[in-house]
């Protein structure tokens, strides 16, 4: 049980060198995948760029002790980092100290709270969110931060905490852009979106095997980091206005654990659950695919500890939240991965990074970064599910819909919670209204169909239904109301029977519902009886009071009950 | 199409002497009984008294005109006054010029939002609450109410914003008491509570008819208003430091509409939507349930109009957020109440007593309103609920017991939005797991059986299953989980067939369940078919690629399915 904790106990113990292997290569290309993306999605979560390569270390590491994926690279990622962004716009200016301590407390928060969550066992909780809502909304949180990202290469500024408000800001600034900024953006885009299509084919030219070529054709941004660096420091492009990094402070992370101000808390505890749950939602998603490929079990509840070790392991390294990352993962596990050392191995890559190639990353041009953030989300955006679900079912294209505009519209936080109210409410209003059958008997047998369909036997005296589903407090009104309406003009009408064998569940609203339709029929002389109620049911329904007010019977099967009251 | 949004067109046409008198009588009692209760529960909305009366004019003809019910009385209520107090606490002071015009803007907002959901058909939005959720929230809204009145039955001052700081703030000051209050208070509420339990008797015994007694019976509060106010007169108790009403300004309610600001529009909606739905689901169920004693239909989108139309009737003339009253609309009916007209004259009665009874109201102790109140929310004060549902179902327990937790700690609007979101999380969850068995065929018939209760026939290679519940996105996750399970050491297994006849529906994430599910399988040389798919979910799943994915087939009937893979 305790063990249970520690997923990392049994994969160590039969730890071995061809393993250890196969980790350090997947780790190698993963590092250089993982430091363009590092200071990328700092940038984006507006975080200086060393926060973006700590984040990148100890998390990695405690993840390796506490997560069951052996695949999963965890870090900072596109969507997260855009909801730290959009969670600190209202509470501190970007730079600030106070800016850093907002996403250093978001980090611990989603700690907790995944934690927390994982303890509760509320691994399921990916269950209430519906696939076009996540979808829509993971295309409309790329379109946000591709835009806004706009502004570096353009070499151009813009405010704005929403996305009409940065294309107003851009449009009014369009004429002072930085024409080297543009060159150079441009061309790291240019040469980004080449080697997407083209990498692959080149490094099999290269004679690398099949097995290589793709993960390390997506290191390509490393490249590009590489080579605009060299442009800048030769060029000296730094003093003719191309923004650069600059400054980062070389070193390890300092471990600090201040607790953050209640009042702070009380701000960031709403988004830090919804970066927490979406966060979760990706990763749990990627080790689950990737765990389907290679048979391996990810656990869903010590996912959420292991995330949630994570990201308080983030937060108290001076970093922000993270999650698994669906890119990086692909990479770890097809350049070879097979057990969670590889994500130990990689934080040390990136350690070392952090300690000698800070002065390097002093000329990195700050349109690389947003060339290799546009290239990356571009994968994200994808609105086929619009089309998808508009001919498969209007519900959820509502749902897509309706989380991809107000996403872009009102914000991401309020997006994804509209988007999955509507889905539930949309679930439940289809729910509310479940199909109700008058059956018969078909002669001869001992079955019972929906006279609309099919020749059966009726009876003038006794009304037959049979009810597809459960009966709860979304369905309890539209029921009652059925019922009564079907025996309107039909005066003749003695007895009504239910036939329940798809019922699995009754709610108190449906008992107090069954209490008064009862009633309601026996102010009518017309008697209410079930049939084929379900074992766990009848038990419900014998601990209640409704039994002895029943008007009629509860008979074991439709024919039985039939038979007695022809 | 026009006329049916004027329900009294209909019942104008031909109304008659008969009644006329009928109604002028159930007017005559429901206006003794409101003018009380309107007093009563603007001291619990916070505002001056004469918007009790306001709020008790307008709004009762515009909802005869716009109404379905012709037994509904509709005016200030308890839980809404509260929720009225409760959303204005952090807006303003009470007692300040923009308290009221907050509570002049909730009851706009609320009719606005009102007949916006009328017109978007959204009656059924009562489907979203389960009855343990409001029953709950009712009893605990009925508590912090009762509490809040008990400094004016001791005469003492207290503050706070919830039911702890109260009633800490009551203990301090509790030495202050006012012995002339208290006894005045506590005479009072002893009358009244030997009222509702004897005063029919006494009335029958004073050979009123059966059909009068009951309602006159509910009277009793205009009575304990008027012997307080002789009392408090002729002794000159106001002068001796019983808090009294105090000068209330004759005459009718001013219509003006001035726009509210923005910013508290605002601060404003989330409330005022929260009091609209609560205070909707109490007024169409009183409608509702009055209306099946009388055969009479009441329409839940027009409602929503009638009701919307009469907050903001009650909005352009000065009063607070209103809604049609259990309490009130029963003596309305026992009171013989035949149509709308019965409101009409109601709200004549309330208007000739903001006329000419204003001056006499001066001397009304606040002791004897917050009695009136005590009373008046003692009956809704019923936590049965957490008993009836800890036997019949546990999940409703939790959400009544949660509901009735949170809003006694934490206050009104986050004990009903967590009583809701709580109740549709649990059903979501029981849901999630729905029932999937094993099938195989009672030999001899066409016929297939759970294989764990039954003795039929199954084969090696086959996997025949029975899936008792529509696929959404709640339980897909878990559907996937179970099938891929239920193949795990049995490598005979070539292919499964699902029986849907119980499918209604398959949403789009269910559908990308399918697509995986098959895809997984096939890799492991299993084919998936499908039997007994429903007209309407096989066009869904036409509309799809999934058909052309599929690696089995679809079958008319699991027999044929299991015939055809034999």
């Amino acid at each position: 049980m305790f063990l249970s904790l520690f997923p990392m106990a049994s994969w160590l113990k039969s730890y071995n060198r061809i393993q250890f292997g196969q980790d350090a290569t997947a780790a190698l290309i993963v590092t250089m995948l993982l430091i363009p993306q590092s200071l990328a999605y700092a940038l984006v979560a507006g975080v200086p760029p060393e926060v973006g390569l700590y984040s990148s270390i100890l998390p990695l590491i405690v993840y390796a002790i506490f997560g069951t994926s052996s695949s999963l690279s965890v870090g900072p990622v596109a969507v997260a980092s855009l909801m730290t962004a959009s969670s600190l716009a209202n509470i501190a200016e970007q730079g600030s100290a106070s800016y850093l301590t907002g996403a250093i407390t978001l980090a611990l928060l989603s700690g907790l709270l995944l934690i927390a969550m994982g303890f509760m066992k509320l691994g399921k909780i990916t269950n209430f969110l519906s696939h076009p809502v996540i979808s829509g909304f993971i295309s409309a949180s790329g379109i946000i931060i591709a835009v806004s990202q706009l502004k570096h290469i353009f070499g151009i500024k813009a405010h704005g905490d929403n996305l009409a408000t940065q294309i107003i800001s851009m449009s009014e600034n369009i004429l002072d852009l930085h024409m080297p900024t543009l060159i150079m953006g441009l061309s790291v885009l240019a040469f980004l979106l080449l080697a997407k299509r083209y990498a692959k084919a080149f490094f099999l030219l290269l004679t690398f095997p099949e097995k290589y070529a793709a993960p390390l054709a997506k290191t390509a941004p490393i490249i590009g980091v590489f080579a605009s660096i060299l442009v800048v420091y030769f060029f000296d492009l730094g003093s003719h206005g191309v923004a650069i990094t600059g400054a980062i402070p070389a070193g390890l992370p300092h471990f600090s654990l201040s607790i953050p101000s209640l009042s702070l808390i009380q701000e960031l505890m709403l988004p830090a659950l919804m970066i927490s749950i979406i966060g979760y939602v990706e990763s749990i998603s990627v080790g689950k695919t990737l765990g389907a490929k290679r048979g391996e079990k990810v656990k869903p509840n010590q996912e959420l500890i292991g995330l949630g070790a994570a990201n308080l392991a983030s937060g108290v390294s001076g970093g922000f939240p993270v999650t698994g990352g669906f890119s990086r993962s692909v990479v770890n596990f097809d350049a070879g991965a097979v057990t969670q050392m590889a994500g130990v191995m990689t934080a040390f890559g990136i350690l070392i990074a952090s300690l000698f190639l800070t002065p390097v990353l002093f000329f990195l041009p700050k349109a690389t970064l947003a060339a290799t953030i546009i290239v990356a989300v571009s994968g994200l955006i994808d609105f086929s599910i619009l089309k998808k679900t508009w001919c498969f079912s209007r519900n959820d294209f509502y749902a897509a819909f309706s989380t991809i505009a107000i996403t872009l519209l009102l914000g991401v936080e309020i997006g994804v919670a509209s988007g999955v109210i509507l889905s539930i409410m949309l679930h439940l209003s289809q729910s509310s209204e479940p199909h109700i059958a008058e059956v018969g008997l078909i002669e001869g047998t001992e079955h019972f169909r929906n006279i609309q369909r099919h020749d059966v036997k009726t009876l003038l005296h006794l009304l037959s239904l049979r009810l597809d589903e459960s009966m709860f407090f979304a369905n309890s009104a539209f029921l009652e109301e059925t019922i009564l309406n079907m025996i309107q003009n039909r005066a003749e009408i003695e007895h009504i029977i239910i036939q329940c064998n798809s019922i699995s569940e009754i709610d108190f609203s449906a008992l107090e519902m069954l209490e008064s339709l009862n009633r309601q029929l026996l102010d009518k002389g017309i008697k209410l009886s079930l049939s084929e109620v379900k074992g766990p049911v009848m038990d419900q329904l014998k601990a209640s009071d409704f039994m002895t007010h029943l008007s009629g019977k509860v008979y074991l099967s439709h024919y039985q009950a039939f038979e007695a009251l022809s």
